[in-house]
């Protein structure tokens, strides 16, 4: 169905995708690599052979059961890592090596010396190398960026953002709950907030001071940080996320009830398995990814859904003459002209499409890469400054930061 | 009126009270001042006639136009130091050396050499000294702080505090827009945050890393700022507060509508007269001074008020079980057993009953006082340490911690 959607709208150049690691975090972007007909679909790698069927049947692409052999395949110009986070540095060169355009997922990779392995790849290779799937790609925040770069409010000042979810209450893999592989709250959700903060802050992150926390027996992972960072132009931060699922951030905005993915007596009942050990976490997990039931629902895209205070969280940009913040379907602009509820760029569209279209227009129209290895590199030592911080309770200096690049 | 009322209800001791400064601060704590038969107010000073006059009638008390004059009166037995920032400490000391009870206002003083002074005179004069006036007084805080302490949710693991308020367009004196003398949001804000962190994360704070921020025209001192900090027991929080009242904390609970001090046009107007020199600012004061028009607003207390995110703002206290937060009326406690309101200690009452009765079971029934001088100087070493934070760009480790009171 995809294929002929595509095959029905006249675009000259389709970009054609090989995606490793068919999980959780692939079920959130294929529809809409399905929903843009610039991309195709041509060929997976997983070691999950249900899924790879389920694949193939869906998109009529090849499969394969490790990532050097869909590295091997001519038809396979881009490589999407999806795999977990360990993956994310050893997949990523191997696709480089082989000469593919690769999008990463966050975290880019678990150490720097990872991520200077993979810009280096990318550079020696001559490929583009993408740090995607965060939430700065998306429309609120690239909208928001655009309000603060206009200067119609003046320069920006402070930037706090909340997020209170159930992200440790979601079924995962062994590899997840395991905090030396990239798993936890720091680790994978970090880099959307950071990511965030930096694209709206302009990229240079001076220090930040940061704790984490890990306090529910029923998960050996992290699941809460929390800090203070500070721009070199001197403009502050606070940041927080807190995956434990009591309170929810969504309980902050009127329309917030629509959209959860638990109700409290089911996290109350999550909670209590975890505990006890009775909850079947595999299957839960594989009704999330692709053909499973929860994956269905990811995929029905009828209706646009209103924004809810999700992973990201709650995110209050203050400039000298104005707030913004997230409204359901845009951005509330609050300034000496009132409350405006202001549309989003390109009409928000599917939330993914923005890192999509960066990887086509970088490959296909050799357009420069915003989300780029350097860039990701640098979330990257925010992240784990954080860490860094919390283990040593002091502030941490930071030396790899990159600018924010200038065009929008 | 408030004699009679006095009067008529069987309170064995009263405690007479004389109060310097009548200002906005004092028009805030006067209505608890007079629903409390416990207390006697007794005495006023003040350089304004006005004020001086409408007391005189109002409470049928004795007006001084010094605070020395008043301190010489026998009949005054405690003193309450509601005058401007810089007054704070030599207030104080006049009234501990001429063995007054007192209770001062916050920020306890502008310096922490200051701060040890009142400490010293109220240790030689063998007075009660109290720092009041913060909102961890209140009942929302207090009930928090019971049920923390009581385990049932675990041990507290974070607490986070979000204040968006019109703070910095409510009408200032000239000694309130001078920072030297403790003017903006850090000195004047700072001490409700601090105060009711500290209260509910155990008094010992071991490090901040903050900054301040200052961007209207029309105001020239901070109304800005926000920091990390951490407890010596490793626990960590977040804080902040933006004064210049474009977004309000109060937008993110249902029933945030009411209360508001100023509509969002009022609000622009405000900016507006400030930034062109046509506010009739003294005038806008006088309005909330005892007798204004705003004053009579804030002393009807003929129904108990919702609350909304104040001054203090949106505080979240996360344990390892379950997650508190002020409800309308109460506090939501999120845990596994869903989210209930639960009441607040004493019924929640009138809101600064808790730093009055803390002042009168001190000096009638000798019971500890929890906000000592010790404490207060702590507490206003946090929001020194923010200020020096900014300036240095690093975090700032304390040395005048001390834990919060055992008992509740």
């Amino acid at each position: 169905m995809a294929e002929d959607k595509n095959a029905s709208q006249s675009v000259q150049r389709q970009l054609k995708l090989g995606i490793v690691g068919i999980g959780v975090g692939a079920s959130e972007i294929l529809p809409a690599m399905e929903q843009i007909p610039e991309f195709k679909l041509v060929a997976a790698a997983d070691i999950n052979p249900r899924v790879l069927e389920t694949f193939r049947q869906r998109y009529g692409a090849k499969t394969y059961d490790s990532v050097e052999k869909m590295c091997v395949d001519p038809d396979v110009e881009a490589v999407w890592v999806s795999t977990p986070n360990k993956f994310h540095a050893p997949h990523t060169l191997i696709a480089a090596n082989a000469g593919k355009h690769v999008v990463v997922e966050k975290p880019m990779a678990i150490s720097l010396k990872e991520a200077e392995q993979m810009i280096e790849a990318s550079i020696k290779n001559k490929i583009k190398l993408l740090c995607g799937h965060t939430q700065s790609f998306g429309p609120h925040i690239r909208t928001m960026r655009k309000i603060i770069r206009s200067g119609e409010l003046g320069r920006l000042c402070a930037l706090h953002v909340w997020a209170y979810t159930d992200w440790m209450l979601r079924p995962r893999t062994a590899e997840e709950l395991d905090v030396n592989q990239g798993g936890g709250v720091p680790y994978r959700q970090g880099p959307h907030q950071i990511d965030t903060l930096r694209l709206l802050g302009g990229g240079l992150v001076r220090s930040v001071r940061g704790a984490t926390g890990q306090w529910f027996q029923g998960r050996p992972i992290p699941g809460y940080y929390s800090g203070f960072l500070e721009f070199e132009d001197g403009t502050p931060a606070t940041f927080m996320h807190n995956g434990y699922g009591y309170f929810l951030a969504s309980e902050l905005v009127p329309w917030g009830g629509q959209n959860i993915r638990y109700s409290e007596a089911e996290r109350a009942a999550i909670r209590k398995s975890l505990l006890d050990g009775t909850r079947d976490e595999n299957a839960d997990k594989d009704e999330m990814r692709i053909g499973g039931a929860q994956e269905r629902e990811v995929r029905d895209r009828s209706k646009v859904k209103p924004w809810v205070p999700n992973d990201l969280g709650i995110l209050v940009a203050t400039c000298e003459k104005g707030d913004l913040r997230q409204s359901q379907y845009g951005l509330f602009v609050h300034s000496d002209q009132g409350t405006k509820d202001v549309p989003l760029i390109g009409g928000g569209g599917p939330s993914r499409r923005g890192e999509l279209m960066e990887l086509y227009n970088a490959v296909v129209l050799d357009k420069p890469i915003r989300h780029t290895g350097p860039w990701g590199m640098a979330t990257l030592e925010v992240c784990l400054a954080i860490i860094q911080s919390a283990k040593e309770r002091k502030e941490i200096l930071l030396s790899h930061q990159v600018p924010a690049p200038e065009e929008d």
